[in-house]
């Protein structure tokens, strides 16, 4: 009888999976992405967080890249974390010397398996690679390391040769093969029969990338097949288009199967310090933790989501460490307009939530976001409500280029004019600084993002900056449009701010 | 024997697929991604596109949104594509009529499926369900329509009477059935299950969405199971973590199975499109579009690329309209290096390329990213040359503000000092104005991108503003720090400007 991708004997349902271990190489594939490179510190907390989110193994690095990163796996293999901690290695005796070097309980011994590799690439034949692999597992193992033996390009290799090769590694002593998929182009039935017949052999970990679009599928299809480790990156970076995303397979895995593998609540946190630390941002619609992953703007959607949370989500935000949120749009429904004008304690009467509804209908389908700020001003000007302003620029001037940033402003704070100037270290600064001098206090304000949109042509296009600012407990989003990036950053923080502030009861301008 | 998801005997291999059709939503549930609401201009130009690019079903809204959503729908209706155009409905007659109005091939009817969307967000019963349905599925079969039934949070539903459901849908005349894992919560055993039961009853689609990160997954299990439509988007945009990427199943299907449903060579531009109109930028290590799907950094890959092209790649770029892109950073190899030297015309010794080496990678340690301006610095100094830099700014003032956004400059162009001031939109095109006025002569450049990376916590921090500028064919990507954002954003764009007009012969300063 067929199996799903393919003919085979070994495979079984993902119902009977026992316990899959988890290999996290961030610090290394991870790091291979165009554009990264991660400061020892930054790997080290990394490193931690990984390893109380109960990654089972951390590959730190390759010790042969050079000084700063042997130093950098030194930093991680000294914290005494509970993961076993690797490093990579070619199929050299000198890369696990200098692995060694470094304290690692492992290494990843990394041998060309597809005759591309070991022809093309190294220039070398089939026995020789075998004979060499045999030999640098026996003496890694004498020197007490755990071994990985993989088999680079793997699906792409001749599965005659790959069986043979990873045998002979675990022959020598390899506590375990790993089935490569280098250059992610193995459909699910290739990987059923690779991984099947190395399972055969011995304990087998999987390595997917995902430039097909498959490498959540092929290393499920592995689990299936017989292999118990998933090596992979969380957000999914690495060569390419990536490695899989460890928390899509552990999120599947849980929810799906009842596997557990990793402390899933940290999942959102630890993808927040990966994407900030390497810089390669999440796309808003990434699984698991992408901005919008539990976002619901549409009408119908938001309206079942208040009747009943689960009715548009598979499991609860919490789940990853995260909460829901309720976004207004174009597909704004009157109940999700509703909800959110009673988050922010205004209440209306039928015809005035028509009123805001439409308005808002109508901004989704001209601009591309509604925001808070532009909810509470439509409220008000439906309700006819002139919502006291408490702190407005009336008046900017910024002076910045090879001389000293300065800039003056006049603001209105609770109906007194002041003006002000002020230097900083940028105009942008400089105009904030003037602000907070008018203010004649520091308000306890901290920008949590600021964002530009790409614009593209020429420099006359519109910037919109969106800044999110919050003060104590109370955060808000507000983004401003204009040809000139100096002006809309100050008005986008100063709306910010007097959004922040309007609940508080005391005088704003302080006496001088 | 067990499948590989689960036991089922409807199972086969993807082998034996003939024919798949594809359906985009990214003009419904695409758009009904969180802050995204596309004009008619946009939505008309993005289904040209996916008709051109071979899409067989293009659902182009959802008519009770609005009157401008049905003005949007009628803009593609009559545009005379070769897709079939369909909109969304409800399981009310009132939504089949607004299509109708908005002249659609055809029409989703969504129906609920699952007990918590019947009685919960509903608060009807299965029977009304079925009875509803076949009427209205007989109504809009009246009229002309093409009818698919979609059974709203189908894998929560219980199997037996979505079976029922849908069999009762294709008794009333529809045209298809479609399995929608409404909330991305399906396991692929699941799907399959339910997939197989619904494709014995007559033709059947799948919506899949990615929240557990199978969306891929789920789409091909589907396709095993007898499914021969496949629902999504390009770039996987939609409600929450999205809907499958198309481009992926695409992409997926034709490599690893030969199987043809798109024209693959449009995707690219097709992908850019989108996520500048919907505003959803791509992750870069997104499968297929991403910015770095097809780019090597790390010295083993770049060498490895170097010897042959397909050494790290499963299928060439052009296969999808893209470009390899060779980049240099802390995983940088010698050939790596000497081979981006090249392309820039340097020839190097040795002793000269080593120490170029070191430094790119000493610079990659220390920064996030190697440009081609940081390659040539480095290598102008190490061969000890003066780079005749022709144009430099030495010298700027911005204003802005309230009044009208002023600068000046003061440039050295070919060794000639000029000052100039200009007014702009903002200070950044005032002060590249003044610099075009110094020149004398307009320099056709364009700026392809302009990124401006998050500052958190103050305003004094330090942002990064990187730059890809280009003229003719020639291409160049230039990064500043600085705390001010206005001399960042210029000296990042003159520098780009110089190295574009380098090779140049003309002298640059025109005649007064």
């Amino acid at each position: 009888m067929p199996g799903l991708f393919g003919e085979h004997p070994a495979t079984e349902s993902l119902d009977s999976l026992s316990s899959v271990g988890l290999l996290d190489t961030t610090l290394r594939d991870g790091e291979q992405a165009p554009g990264v490179s991660l400061s020892p510190d930054e790997k080290a907390r990394i490193a931690r967080q990984l390893d109380a989110a109960g990654i089972d193994v951390i590959e730190a690095g390759s010790a042969v890249t050079g000084p700063g990163e042997r130093e950098t796996i030194r930093r991680v293999t000294s914290m005494d974390l509970e993961a076993t901690i690797t490093s990579f290695a070619r199929n050299v005796r000198g890369d696990i010397d200098l692995a060694l070097d470094t304290d690692v309980d492992g290494v990843h011994l990394v041998v060309p398996a597809s005759d591309r590799h070991i022809e093309g690439k190294l220039s070398t034949s089939r026995e020789d690679v075998i004979a060499d692999t045999a030999e640098l597992v026996e003496y890694a193992v004498d020197h007490d390391l755990w071994v990985e033996v993989i088999g680079e390009d793997g699906s792409r290799a001749d599965l005659d040769f790959l069986e043979e090769l990873m045998a002979a590694a675990l022959d020598a002593g390899a506590d375990r093969v790993c089935y490569a998929d280098t250059v992610g182009h193995a459909t699910p039935d290739r990987t059923l029969d690779a991984v099947s017949r190395l399972a055969d052999l011995g304990p087998t970990s999987t390595h997917t990338h995902d430039d097909l679009g498959l490498a959540v599928t092929n290393a499920l299809v592995s689990l299936a097949a017989g292999a118990d480790l998933v090596h992979g990156t969380i957000n999914g970076i690495g060569e390419r288009a990536g490695n899989v995303a460890l928390e899509e397979v552990a999120i599947a895995l849980d929810h799906g199967y009842g596997v557990e593998t990793m402390d899933l609540t940290r999942v959102y946190d630890l993808a927040q310090l990966i994407a900030n630390k390497t810089g390669i941002p999440l796309a808003p619609n990434k699984a698991v933790v992408g901005e919008n992953a539990f976002t619901h703007e549409s009408g119908i959607h938001t309206d079942g989501t208040l009747k009943d949370e689960s009715m548009y989500e598979p499991y609860p935000p919490e789940k990853v460490g995260r909460e829901r949120r309720l976004a207004l749009g174009k597909h704004a429904g009157r109940a999700g307009v509703e909800a959110a004008l009673a988050e922010h304690g205004i209440e209306v009467v039928d015809a005035e939530l028509d009123a805001v509804f439409e308005r808002v209908k109508e901004l989704g389908e001209r601009d591309k976001r509604v925001t808070d700020a532009d909810l509470l001003a439509i409220a008000e000007d439906v309700q006819d409500r002139d919502r006291e302003r408490r702190v407005r620029v009336e008046d900017l001037t910024t002076v910045a280029g090879s001389g000293t940033p300065t800039a003056s402003v006049k603001v209105v704070i609770d109906g007194v004019e002041r003006t002000e100037a002020a230097v900083g270290d940028g105009p942008v600064d400089a105009a904030m600084n003037a602000v907070e001098d008018a203010l004649g206090r520091t308000v306890d304000w901290n920008l949590d993002s600021y964002h530009v949109d790409a614009i593209t042509g020429r420099t006359d296009a519109l910037v919109t900056v969106e800044v999110e600012m919050s003060r104590g407990d109370r955060s808000v989003t507000v983004a401003r449009s204009d040809a000139d990036i100096t002006r809309a950053s100050v008005e986008a923080m100063v709306d910010a701010i007097d959004r922040l502030v309007e609940t508080e009861t005391e005088p704003l301008v302080a006496d001088d």
